[in-house]
């Protein structure tokens, strides 16, 4: 059986992880939950596995160097530049054009911690098996709490190793998030997803002509240099950007979804990282990262690029102090962190 | 009648007022509640009165440059230099054996905020008066919640222009200090006195007799430098420290207390800092001092001295910047940011 061609997106911004996270070196970049970046596990995650092909980066020029250093020696390894940031049905499409017709594309971001990755590679397995049978199929991440942030899938009929999915539910509200998670039938939608190269393009044709057409012009219209692709600039700037879940999945019949229980996270905010480090609180729930001295504190995740933070009577509160920025908020504010100025106006 | 003589001390090291306030640049020297300092609102205060001598000063040589550059222009000033810190009597009693005996001195703390100037220099005048008939008078402040971090005086007999004290209390509990608010009987303990420089130097003699004998030595033994008097160190630095409080004041038949209702506060913290700024509070109850955005925050009190403050959903936090330290804490922590490791090993 051939094999699986890792596709990983590098177009996240990851405004709520400002000060940190910044235009110039965003979240996917930085050793957030590890001394690993998110960009390099995402990479690790599938390599020196023969049954992975080795990865297709697509990302913007801006992070091409960045990209290029973290690859580090990863043979075989390709990086597509885009000549503009357009969402991810045309990124995914990018990639789709550049593969065999009959390669199975894993399409991951590159800014999600994933906990276990053998978990992931189970899962990804019985997703390509299913892309193989032509369905387009989107990772069903086990939801274990109410969590009002993402969009859920709900399962239909099973298949071999998943199911068919019966429907796509935008971010619900607390109560309706409740209702699903007691429900048992929804997952998580992850944005992590395997399609055939060439089913994928036919689908994108089929809901976006417009928008199949200008990728497939600007790929024939490109130019190669050395590991890196560069699709031709006009055709490709002239596409109405889209989600792949808006452009493709939430119109094909052919929609399906396997279960995946990773320990994953999308690293979303600040107190989704301070979750994914729960293993290095202390007995009153801190999270220290740099200088930090905490007095009466619970619940605080406090990491400094360099000044001491000194906390007293805290609790649920993050404090983060990057590249001569500070930042306080709520767990529950952290949502909002990329609507400060200072995030906004980088 | 004769002039009183302010005796402005600078002892206090405000480390709950860390990071911002420091050893080498601490509490009283600091624009705090105003573009001035509060010493330079200390000395100001009796000013331009000709009922006020020019002030003296007593304070340790660390601090005798940032004193000589904020008294600015006055004249006949004079500054007192403490060979050793040894709480208040000792610097008290200093100020009253370089004065005449039959002066009246107004004893002043340099880091407290009186927002009525003119209701303390009329309470001045009625201590004053009471000191001539050889009372120790405290002021006694009006309180208006029950404080739990102040000592309290309980009025007895009323004397001309306010009353003997019948009880000095140490810093109560909660459910005695409401009680004790309830009673409308009892008065803050703020730390400003009036006394007959020799009956002070007297009461000392009779209750700390060796701290009266080596205070005098020192004197004696001392030397004039302009404005400067240094007194010997050998005989200041063999002194066992002392409040005036517990060497005096809980000792002598003579307490009496004047009512002072003047805006008071000893900016004893940054909670209490933010109540003293509370005219420029926004809607919400946030006071900014430097770059700051607050989303979603009420009672909020942020200070920066340049880095931007960024916060989201913190309700009744401090959050001070200052000097490449950052501290957040909440209102009621406040009175433990002296016993942060930042505050203790500077």
């Amino acid at each position: 059986m051939s094999a699986i061609h890792p596709v990983i997106l590098c177009g996240g911004s990851g405004t709520r992880l400002w000060p940190m996270s910044r235009k110039a070196m965003p979240k996917p970049f930085l050793p957030l939950v590890s001394a690993e970046t998110l960009f390099e596990q995402a990479v690790r995650r599938v390599a020196g596995d023969e049954r992975f092909a080795p990865p297709m980066v697509v990302a913007g020029a801006t992070h091409a160097d960045i990209i290029t250093a973290q690859l580090g020696d990863a043979p075989g390894a390709r990086l597509v530049i885009e000549p503009a940031a357009k969402n991810t049905a045309p990124a995914i499409a990018l990639a789709a054009a550049l593969l065999p017709a009959d390669a199975v594309m894993l399409v991951c971001p590159s800014d999600h911690h994933i906990a276990d990755a053998a978990a992931f590679r189970a899962a990804a397995l019985a997703a390509a098996a299913l892309a193989r049978e032509d369905w387009l199929v989107s990772f069903g991440i086990a939801a274990d709490r109410p969590e009002t942030g993402y969009g859920y899938l709900r399962r239909g009929e099973p298949l071999a190793g998943g199911y068919a999915i019966r429907t796509f539910v935008e971010k619900p509200d607390r109560a309706r998030a409740e209702a699903y998670l007691a429900s048992g039938e929804y997952s998580w939608n992850g944005g992590i997803f395997a399609f055939r190269a060439g089913q994928l393009l036919a689908e994108i044709a089929a809901y976006r002509p417009e928008m199949a057409r200008l990728v497939l012009e600007a790929v024939a219209g490109g130019a190669t240099d050395g590991v890196c692709f560069h699709p031709a600039r006009e055709p490709f700037a002239a596409i109405a950007g889209d989600s792949i879940d808006y452009a493709v999945m939430e119109n094909t019949a052919r929609a399906a979804m396997v279960p995946a229980d990773m320990g994953w996270s999308d690293i979303g905010n600040w107190a989704a990282l301070a979750d994914a480090l729960v293993g290095e609180a202390d007995d009153s729930g801190n999270i220290v990262r740099g200088r930090a001295d905490l007095a009466a504190c619970s619940g605080v995740f406090a990491m400094t690029d360099g000044p001491r933070i000194s906390a007293v009577g805290l609790e649920d509160v993050c404090i983060i102090v990057s590249g001569g920025e500070v930042l306080v908020t709520t767990r529950d504010g952290a949502q909002a962190v990329g609507k400060l100025p200072g995030a906004i106006n980088q």
